[in-house]
C-alpha cells in the first residue's frame, strides 16, 4: 500500500475518500481539512485568541495541537468533573500536553469549587450524569472564555460526533436543535463564539493524527457514557458507513449546505428569546439558567429555586 | 407475563408500547392499527376493490389476510421474478394462501412474458438486480391494477421498511423522495392510488400476526438483497430501537405529521412534470418510461432507446 501523494509507504487508508497516505501526507491532509473548516466557516481571524475545551481525549488534544501548529494563540480549558480515576487520568494527560507544548491551561475542578463532582451533583438532582455534565460544561466553557477575554471557544467535536447528533435530532425531529447544530455559533447576548474545527474529520482520523504525532491521550471513554444514546447513534452510523463509505460525510456536510440555502426549512416554530439569568447574569432563555437551577440542588425540583 | 387486556397468558411483548398481549388481543391490536391507518390516511372506501401486491412473504400475506377479514373486496397480484428456487417457493406460498382463503390471485411470470427473469434482465443492462426489480414491479403493479380495474393497489410495506427508507432518504438528503414517501399516494395521470396499510406496524408485529394466524410464508429473504442498503439501514435502526424502544415509530410517524403541517419543507426544488411514455403509454417523467428503457435492453445504455 503506497501513499498516493509521495509513493512512500502508506500507513492509513481513508475509505470515504478512497485515499492512502504516509504519515507526513496524512498530517498535511488533516491540517488542510482543519484549515478549510476554519476558513469556510469563518471560525476565527488570525488575531483571535482561542480557548480550547480539552477533555484529555484524542479529539481535543489533536485540535489543540493543530491550532497551535497553525499559529493561533491558544490556551486550554479543562474541567475536572470528579469522576474518580477517569477524571484524574484525563487531567494528567491535559497537563502533560500543555507542559510538553509549553501552552497555558486553565484547570477547573468541580469538586474544589462546589464540594461535589458531577456524580454527586446528578445524584442530588433528578438529572442523569450526562445531562448535568452537559449543562455544567456549556456554562463553564462560556463563562471562563468570557471572563478571561477569549472571543472564541473551540471544542474537539469531530464528524462522527456531529453526524451522530444530527441523526439523533432527526430521529426525534428536534427542530430547535437542527437550527442550532453548526460548526460555528456566532457570539450573541453574552455567549462567546463557539467553533468545532474538526467537523470535517472522522474519529478514526483524529485518532490517527494523535497517534502519528505522538500525543498521549486518555483512551477510555467516560464511564458514565456507556449507555449514552450518542454512542448508539455512532454505532448505527458506523454500520452504514462500513457498507457505504462517505455516508457520514455526505449526511452532515450536505445538511450544512442545505441549511445555508434554505434556512427557513430548519427554523423552529417556537423560538425563545434570550434573557439574562437572575442569579449569575449569564445568558439563558428562562428566568434562572440551567446551571444555577442545577447548583441550587437542595431546592431543585424542576422549578427555579426561590431567589 | 399476562395479557394487559384480558389477563390471559401473554404471547408477545411490544417494547415500544410497553404492552403484552395474548394471541386474541394481539390480533385485535394489529387489526385496529391497520384500520386506523386505513381511516386516518383515507386509503380506500368500503366499495373500493383493492389489488394487493403479494410476494409470498409475511408482510404481504398478513396484509391480504387482514384486509379480507376487514371485509374489503381484494385480489392478489404476484410477480414471479424468476430467481430460481426462491421465486418458485414464493409463488407456491401465494397460491397456497389464495386457495385456502378462496381469494383470486393474478400471477405474472417475467420469464413467460419476456423470456428472461430479473437476473438475466439486470445482467443485460447496467442495472443492479434490485434496481431492475424495483422498476419492473412498480410498472407491472400499476399496469395490472389499471388494466383489471382496481382503483387501489396495496403493498405490504411495514414500519421498518418505511423508517429505513426515510433514514436512507435523509442520509442522502433526497428531497424528491422525501416528498413522495407516504403511506398513501393518490391516483394521478395514469397512476392508480397506492397504499401501505401496515405502515404503523413493525416487522416483528407482522411476523407475529402471520405466525399466530397460521399463515405459511416464504421465510428466506430474496437472495439478491443480501447487500441491499435498506437491510443495513434496518439493522442500524434496530440497534437504536433496542436501546430506545419507540424510536422508529416516532421517527416515521412524526415525519408524516410534520410534512402535513409544513408541506413546503419537503418539496423538492426541481420537480419534473408528469408525461406519458411514447412506447407503452404508461405514466413517466421522461420520454420513455423506466420499464421500457429496461426492456429495450440491447439498445439500453442509459439513453432512451430509439423509437
Amino acid at each position: 500500500m503506497k501513499c498516493q501523494k509521495c509513493r512512500d509507504k502508506a500507513v492509513i487508508k481513508i475509505a470515504r475518500a478512497n485515499a492512502k497516505y504516509c504519515a507526513a501526507c496524512f498530517n498535511a491532509f488533516f491540517v488542510s481539512q482543519v484549515r478549510r473548516g476554519l476558513e469556510r466557516e469563518k471560525m476565527a481571524s488570525r488575531s483571535d485568541k482561542i480557548l480550547i475545551a480539552v477533555s484529555g481525549g484524542k479529539d481535543s488534544l489533536a485540535l489543540w495541537h493543530v491550532l497551535s501548529r497553525l499559529g493561533y494563540e491558544t490556551a486550554g480549558l479543562h474541567i475536572d468533573l470528579g469522576i474518580g480515576e477517569y477524571s484524574a487520568s484525563s487531567r494528567r494527560y491535559v497537563e502533560l500536553f500543555a507542559e510538553r507544548e509549553n501552552l497555558e491551561v486553565y484547570s477547573y475542578s468541580l469538586k474544589e469549587a462546589y464540594k461535589m463532582g458531577i456524580l454527586e451533583l446528578a445524584g442530588e438532582t433528578d438529572r442523569s450524569a450526562c445531562s448535568a455534565c452537559g449543562t455544567v460544561k456549556r456554562y463553564l466553557f462560556n463563562k471562563v472564555a468570557s471572563d478571561k477575554g477569549f472571543p472564541v471557544l473551540a471544542t474537539g467535536h469531530n464528524l462522527d460526533d456531529e453526524a451522530a447528533r444530527l441523526l439523533g435530532n432527526l430521529l426525534r425531529w428536534q427542530d430547535a436543535y437542527l437550527e442550532k447544530q453548526s460548526p460555528v455559533l456566532e457570539s450573541e447576548e453574552g455567549f462567546v463564539k463557539k467553533v468545532k474545527p474538526l467537523y470535517r474529520l472522522s474519529e478514526q482520523e483524529t485518532a490517527a493524527y494523535a497517534f502519528l504525532n505522538g500525543i498521549p491521550y486518555v483512551i477510555e471513554e467516560c464511564p458514565m457514557s456507556v449507555d449514552a444514546p450518542m454512542l448508539v447513534y455512532k454505532k448505527a452510523l458506523n454500520l452504514i458507513e462500513h457498507q457505504s463509505p462517505g455516508t457520514k460525510h455526505q449526511f452532515y456536510l450536505e445538511f450544512l449546505e442545505k441549511r445555508k440555502k434554505e434556512p427557513d426549512r430548519f427554523l423552529p416554530k417556537d423560538k425563545k428569546d434570550g434573557r439574562v439569568c437572575q442569579e449569575c447574569g449569564q445568558p439563558t432563555t428562562s428566568q434562572i439558567c440551567g446551571f444555577c437551577k442545577l447548583m441550587n440542588k437542595p431546592s431543585f425540583t424542576g422549578r427555579p429555586a426561590a431567589s
